[in-house]
């Protein structure tokens, strides 16, 4: 078997939106999932790109991919290295394309002289953390995300005149 | 007393780098610090920025700033906002500038058209997640953030094997 990682190109495109929503359907957020073609051909490779990708091709067929952008550190005073998304096919799960992945994107970071590379994992998926601790990773333990979206965004926006 | 929040300049770089530390010295990590002003001015002002900043001054003085940065959503195939720093002086918590900040973040989220703005909170401290869940805002109460750097994150790399 031939694996192959490598840089996302315009031609990946149809392949990674499917992708992403087997991803979508694999978390059970299909009803979050409004990527199309152009929306995240935009996101890729338009004029301000908003993320980057890998692909993970095994015989030739997009099996896999990695999301990532920057982060910032003000402490560190640098950019660090944001992995969004890592999904390989869970057929292919095991067979070492995500720790590839992975690798690869940990050495786009080291390259770029970020000063940290994060990620996030849901608490209850002890394989991942056990998986992520083993390499060397920290899970965080007091740090929580906080998101406000839509409606609420809009009225915390608007109240400001 | 009159409050202007708006965005920095590279003329703020001084003010805006002893807050920071301010910051730091204020969650005990100023062992973690090694900003200093060129490398602010860099991340800000530099040929590819890596993050925004808006200040806070109170009476003409500096004594609040919010940094923020773009991330991404595969789902919603669009950009988000992330709020990394939000600070104000001690002795001028309360008077309403940090919500000031806050909502002109949110602003600029809501006109930059982002899908949804997040930052992070210690899950101790129950003051903030009051406040940020009175306006709307929800904690995810099952993602953690997981992060690699130094040797581990280049031995992930490779750069040591």
């Amino acid at each position: 078997m031939a694996d192959v990682i490598r840089n996302a190109t315009p031609h990946d495109v149809t392949g990674l939106l499917g992708l992403t929503r087997e991803l979508a359907e694999y978390e059970k957020l299909t009803h979050l999932f409004v990527a199309t073609e152009d929306t995240l051909r935009e996101a890729l490779f338009g004029a301000r790109p908003a993320v980057e990708a890998l692909v993970a091709e095994r015989d030739g067929k997009l099996v896999g991919y990695a999301l990532y952008f920057h982060n910032f550190s003000t402490f560190l005073s640098r950019r660090g290295l944001y992995l969004e998304d890592l999904y390989v096919q869970p057929a292919l799960r095991g067979s070492g394309l995500g720790t590839a992945l992975l690798r690869r994107v940990a050495a786009i970071a080291v390259e770029r002289q970020c000063g940290r590379f994060e990620w996030s994992v849901l608490d209850w998926n002890q394989n991942a953390i056990d998986f992520y601790t083993k390499m060397g990773a920290t899970v965080l333990p007091d740090w929580r995300i906080v998101r406000i979206t839509d409606a609420a965004l809009n009225r915390l926006a608007g109240a400001t005149s």
